[in-house]
């Protein structure tokens, strides 16, 4: 094996594990803390419940709550700005992907100047960042594990993919019990989207042990209780997904995404759709056209969906990947752009937007070379 | 469940990945380097290589070549001294676990001062180490990836353990290449002890998802790997094991151990005897004493050790413990303390050393509570 590096930041995972909040910003060094959320969570009543945290600890902040869905350049750019002006130390961020990604190009900003569009790609991040603790409100997006911060470059209309080490915070909080005011759709939305990260990390072409083992994991806890908490709602099978957004995160953040997920930020960027909304659509499309590629591993994934093997790798990966047709279909979410996701007469922006996705830093590892046509050629089947 | 936290350093794994040791030691703003090693290594040609490493990114350091087996306070003491001295700034250590133990004791006292004793135990270091490089030349301790640092306490012959979060380094270096260097018994004691650290953490008390799936994924690897890694010294089985003995070391870390190794420690601490050998004597025996206590979770381990299930999980875990003595066995190792171990006259001293042993950390996360007088039970079954 090639030399493959492995980061995560500290982890603290469990039910009421927000309480450690402000006893990790004091170990990080805070006086004055950049917190970070969006109004959603605000009305759920965690932002007060952090600010009362840090209250305890004796620790000021600063409230930055211009968080949107897709995250904008020039929210962030106001936000280090915000950072700057207010001498704040750490950054808190608690939300879903927009939140924390937020966050992240604060971080950036403010350490290294600049606009965030000069970041874009990997390894393009030189400074190091405030110190950053995040709390994720979803189990999805795993931002709060991993070095990846998706900003929509509003000019452009695109998602910018920033990758870099520093871009793992120092501690990610993973705490259940938010899990419980969340809608069932985010819920869906987060757990395909986590299950997207584990099927495309797995088949990455800079996958290791060390992610693989991680994948696999995440892909088995989702397909086995999703379903029981979408019906239930029940805290242990909140708990279990939050394990598996966990595993699929530590797998992403170091092995990288695939042309699905280049495909999503893209289609994000233009159309300013959920990113959740875009795996059951085009997940299993994908797994296809990689199939001659990553023949052995997709029956990997095949026998974790199925919890067995039929015959060959190969007929174990179609079976596992009609399987997981079935599973997106019970949850009664679009599985078709047509379906209420992109207006006819939007359908041509579909070339621009995978001539733009063939650019992104995910569709470098996807296990199958893919150029626009065939990207196209993808999204025109899931038409 | 219950909050659980999990941290780990930077990893970089591969073949070559130890030429990465000077990168690594700038990014952590190092002008002039605290090197740890023994004789052994360096006989080895890696001390001199590192060297190299390190004066090509004009590095200076300074070499504290002082390490012995179960390294002892005094050295650790001195070691410290040796580093306040010199003005030096990044600790870099290259070696097996004492190596590394050594280093992180040295760490500990530069920056927190008094003696290591004082730090005996869990979470007792307050102060921040100096930044640390860890560079395993064993498949085995864990101490690059652990919050675990073992010394031996002269006065009252005991190896104590210091367990803190900050003993976590910065980075982990893994380079299978430098295994090739290793004897057969080296390799054997390596991996059994990884084994010893996968089994003891899967069924601590605190274990949590993230740290099983790691123990089991070790303990699979080794019973596949380690047979072949020592008849071929092929670099692929050596690269398992390294695998292995990462992911054990990630569990152990977060997860703790049992009884067994804190049997080890305190028979160390008396006999000066290595690590290593104590596992296939020992780990069978407490399993078995675990077994009322745990009898899902040895199941397990007794499904990944027999690829298969027989009938009950009691019944697989039976077998599967039966088929690890099997398995030290086939390492003609010593599987009794009477085989070359222990001296008959020196039979008296197993009381002492499970009073003893009862008081190590390790002992607390055992699934079964242990008194002194089971341990002795233990050590006499296998006398």
């Amino acid at each position: 094996m090639d030399v493959t590096k492995f980061a995560i930041p500290e982890i603290i995972f469990g039910r009421g594990s927000l309480n450690y909040a402000g006893q990790c910003a004091l170990r990080l060094g805070a006086r004055k803390v950049f917190l970070v959320s969006d109004s959603g969570i605000e009305k759920a009543g965690w932002v007060g419940r952090l600010m009362d945290i840090l209250k305890k600890e004796g620790i000021e902040w600063v409230y930055y709550p211009g968080v949107t869905s897709n995250p904008r350049d020039f929210e962030v750019e106001k936000g280090a700005e915000m950072y700057l002006k207010n001498g704040t130390d750490v950054i808190i961020a608690i939300g879903g992907g927009s939140a924390l990604d937020t966050a992240k190009g604060i971080a950036i900003i403010a350490s290294n100047g600049g606009r965030i569009r000069d970041y874009e790609g990997a390894n393009r991040v030189s400074r190091p960042l405030p110190p950053m603790v995040l709390i994720t409100t979803t189990a999805g997006s795993g931002s709060d594990i991993s070095q990846f911060c998706i900003i929509t470059d509003v000019e452009r209309a695109v998602k910018m993919s920033i990758i870099t080490r520093t871009l793992v915070p120092n501690i990610s909080i993973v705490d259940p019990l938010i899990l419980r005011t969340k809608s069932e759709t985010l819920i869906i939305h987060s757990a395909v989207d986590a299950l997207a990260h584990a099927v495309e990390s797995y088949l990455s072409t800079i996958s290791s042990p060390f992610t693989e083992m991680q994948s696999l994991k995440a892909i088995d806890l989702i397909i086995r209780h999703l379903p029981r908490a979408v019906e239930t709602r029940s805290l242990d099978a909140l708990e279990k997904l939050s394990i598996a957004s966990v595993a699929a995160s530590m797998a992403f953040s170091n092995a990288s995404l695939g042309a699905e997920h280049a495909l999503a930020h893209s289609l994000g960027g233009h159309f300013d759709m959920r990113h959740g909304v875009v795996h059951p659509i085009l997940l299993t499309a994908v797994m296809r056209f990689n199939l001659d590629f990553a023949e052995t591993k997709m029956g990997d994934i095949g026998r974790v969906i199925l919890n067995t093997s039929y015959g060959s790798p190969r007929e174990t990966a179609l079976a596992g990947i009609d399987k997981l047709e079935e599973f997106f279909a019970s949850f009664k979410v679009p599985l078709r752009f047509s379906q209420e996701m992109i207006k006819p007469e939007e359908r041509h922006y579909l070339e621009p937007i995978c001539k733009m996705a063939v650019h992104d830093a995910c569709n470098i590892t996807n296990p199958r070379p893919a150029s626009w046509k065939e990207l196209l050629k993808i999204c025109e089947e899931v038409w």
